[in-house]
């Protein structure tokens, strides 16, 4: 049995896990916590184990083997490091903190613990993503030397806390939204340095001033050029929450990927475009429980949840630094 | 009868105005010109009229009220000019220069003169973007916030005379493949000043350390943000030259243009996704030819030509600077 307890719920994000453990038989949830009433009615009330207000108590009174932390996104960090600081392993939605002061201070926590640390990638297990993965991996395109990757999400405003407008809460759209496809870069690459610079603006969410609604990064890792944008923009209309698209381009070939139209399309200097077979797609967290089952680190380690986190925050502070490159 | 003149042939754009004087009665080619005999040989075959090595020549025996300027990029600026001063209008192929000490001399000469000048940005009349065009001068997008563009050309190095590879006869690539899409930018929100800062690398074409294979920039004009990249990477085997894509953002709707799927997708806050009717495609510099016969100026002002020309110099000089940001 993997008890697992829920520190901090206020993002839907926390289905994820309520996900893995209704379809499992041994992920089970002991306790839960979200200091907010309003959150805790929302996101943990099909909850059966004991719920509190105080994620500290919850912690103290329920020896857990894994901790999932899905609150207020400043107030990860603190849950992050003491899960990690009482040996536990942690499962953490994205962003997982706010500050690069809040990243070092996970990193030692890290390094000194017995437990891992995950962010939920759950867009690097999208059967897109790891047709994508294979065909780059397999040395078909090359060397990576592009990526341009969009990023639209749907704000749906009157869903969102008040938390979620505000620097305190939410931090920066740069240190939210990218880092997954910060994540399949990576994926891609085996970078681990670079640079970034980055430019946010708001021009639909004019009641909220703290507030960003758009983001552009470009990353030059030295081998590879990225140009990832993501924004609250995209229109309620649409029939998806995410029209995710990404080109990334080799110097033997092209991939193009369509997540919510589900296809990966190839070319190469020698073959026409084809279209690639996807698997079937996978429970969001579903990687992390299968590989704590069997006793192996789960795929997104802590080593990459610490670095697609940096470089995350990192052009965040570029973004509020006027555009200037920063190094990582 | 409009006569046209041919200062330079050293790219296949030539074709474009050799197109259109096969398919109009009164576009007519008085001469040519093109120093380079291999080039004059593939370039200017086809001609009927004088055919010179010397464009000074050519220029001072037949009078004619186009100059169309389609030579090694470096050498336009100096034909253009020498147009202008007398009098005459211009048809240039982009790149139109390939410095800003050029674009300068450009500019003073055609404030001095009767003739005007346009760049054959036949991207702009393609019908996909005719439709964009449209669609976002309706409002029903809003604001605009975000374009994103993808470029990727085919090189067909075997193809490119040597001085493609150089940096003095080519320029760089920002100067280049990028001032499609800037001049499509400038024409859906009117900008006329922002910042710019661009990264170019080379990874394919390692035989040639002076040449760029691919380039990114990032274009922050106030209200809009702007991530556009091209490159010489489209793969050999791919169906078409230039797989160009653009994702355009406002704050109450997304249009998603495909340009080789002839395909224009719009989706705003109330209504889910359509797809937009096109019209019937033109010849590439018809608009222009077509503005002339009826007195009207060119569609292609001088002062867009000017002002895309010199944002795309101003990324090439980011790209020269480490990416530093540039105003424009």
């Amino acid at each position: 049995m993997i008890d697992t307890i829920v520190l901090g719920a206020a993002h839907p994000h926390v289905d994820y896990l309520l996900t893995e453990a209704a379809a499992t038989a041994d992920v089970r949830v002991v306790a839960a916590a979200e200091p907010d009433p309003v959150a805790r009615e929302r996101f943990l009330r099909a909850v059966q184990a004991p719920v509190y207000a105080d994620p500290d108590r919850a912690l103290a009174e329920h020896p857990a083997a894994v901790g999932v932390v899905c609150g207020v996104y400043s107030r990860r960090a603190e849950l992050v490091i003491d899960c990690l600081q009482r040996g536990m392993s942690v499962l953490v939605d994205k962003p997982m903190c706010t500050g690069l002061d809040q990243l070092r201070a996970i990193e030692r926590a890290a390094a000194e613990s017995a437990g891992s640390l995950a962010i939920m990638f759950d867009k690097r297990f999208y059967p897109e993503t790891l047709a994508l993965t294979e065909v780059v991996h397999s040395g078909e395109l090359g060397d990576l030397v592009q990526l341009s990757s969009t990023g639209p999400h749907k704000l749906l405003q009157p869903t969102r806390p008040d938390w979620f407008f505000s620097r305190h809460g939410y931090g920066g759209i740069a240190n939210d939204l990218p880092v997954h496809d910060i994540d399949i870069l990576l994926r891609l690459t085996d970078a681990t340095s670079g640079r970034v610079a980055a430019i946010t603006g708001n021009h639909s969410v004019t009641d909220h001033p703290e507030f960003a609604d758009q983001v552009g990064l470009i990353i030059d890792t030295g081998g590879l050029l990225a140009m990832i944008d993501a924004n609250w923009l995209q229109p309620d209309a649409a029939a998806v929450h995410g029209d995710y698209r990404m080109r990334i381009v080799g110097t033997e070939g092209t991939a193009d990927v369509d997540w919510p139209r589900h296809r990966v399309t190839v070319t190469t200097r020698n073959t026409p475009e084809r279209t690639l077979e996807l698997a079937t797609p996978t429970r969001p967290v579903q990687f992390y429980f299968d590989a704590l089952r069997t006793g192996e680190q789960p795929a997104v380690t802590t080593a990459q949840s610490i670095l697609a986190t940096r470089i995350a925050l990192t052009a965040q502070l570029s973004a509020d630094n006027d555009g200037a490159w920063k190094t990582f």
